[in-house]
């Protein structure tokens, strides 16, 4: 049986959420409240040393950076699988799902915004120019790329894949602190058809066992 | 012929540098300059919609995003492996590699640096505070992972990985912002292993034709 130490409204935890979703894995959802700091408990440190969310258990096995865990499901559990057979176009999912994971998401996490608020003291307002400047950036690129004829009705051809378990969970930020999307059409009925769909809506933070 | 788009301290081309050189892999090695902004030329977005530095050309296919590129040359050139066998083992070099492509690199480089001094107008100090604050944050969480038995000589094992290829760019960025690296003896002692050998070598941004 697998367990998801995971959070609510931790965006990494939601991609995950939709892995396990899409992939018909039945896991346990274990809250791991972030704003209580119960991820710098000792406990929690012992199965995740990074003290972060989220993090797999397998077995004995325990997992943590939900990039490298998505990976482990595809080659431990390939039967839906969630990346394309060639190799290109495994590049070129990787390639949307990195853009978010690498490019847009590691800047506007909760501990960064925590650490330009609290340690720079920047106003609110210039923390959402911020926060919304690296989601522009990352969807201008994912938008230009799904118009060169790879994509189908999803980033990539016509079932979902790592692009979309990334992508989903970083439109859910970027409407939080009301990001202009107008510009992104592609990416905006690509969310359409995966938010109608059972395994996303599954994974929404509002339906997870500890939203608040 | 493999073709790499980078630039001599663009630490996620650097690992590229080693991945391939570990691999035994020729390249023609493309000088793009971040300083003169040519990786925003119209020609350069054509190959990478991103505009950033890494891009790999394969014949007819150009690739962005360093990770996924590494996951690339490990499934079409498998023949010298930069991740082990067995899926825990990879899943644990990846954990490794992203705990420096996700959750260190992303805030140190060079736009969010032009991001924090030219808009939020933070000082030289605070910029060099915020540098370190990240590295040692992921070091520490690498350092303690190191513990856990399954390293040898490398992060796994007895040889290099995609673990090692992240790792040694991370430390030469953070040697060049005086970075305390001491409470790290693990990874020091790798640093040490790798950058005595001809593939780390090379790869070094100092031996790039475009080093000044």
């Amino acid at each position: 049986m697998l367990a998801l130490y995971g959070y609510y409204r931790s965006s990494a935890a939601y991609r995950l959420r939709i892995a396990l979703n899409l992939k018909g894995l039945e896991y346990e959802n274990i809250p791991v409240s972030l704003l209580a700091g119960e991820h710098r408990n000792e406990e929690y440190l012992k199965l995740n040393a990074q003290g972060l969310v989220p993090a797999l258990k397998d077995g004995g096995l325990t997992l943590g950076q939900s990039m490298a865990i998505l990976e482990y499901l595809e080659e431990t559990r390939p039967e839906v699988p969630l990346l394309p057979a060639d190799a290109a176009g495994r590049a070129r999912v990787r390639q949307i799902a990195n853009i978010i994971a690498c490019d847009i998401h590691p800047l506007d996490n909760l501990r960064v915004l925590k650490y330009l608020k609290g340690d720079l003291g920047i106003s609110d307002e210039a923390k959402e120019i911020w926060y919304r400047h690296w989601i522009r950036l990352g969807f201008e690129a994912i938008e230009a790329m799904l118009q060169d004829g790879a994509s189908g009705r999803y980033c990539h051809g016509d079932t979902p894949t790592m692009a979309e378990a990334c992508l989903i969970p970083q439109l859910y930020n970027a409407r939080r602190f009301n990001t202009p999307l107008d510009e992104f059409p592609t990416i905006l009925r690509i969310e359409e058809l995966c938010n109608s769909q059972d395994p996303f809506i599954r994974a929404l933070p509002e339906n997870q066992p500890d939203a608040s």
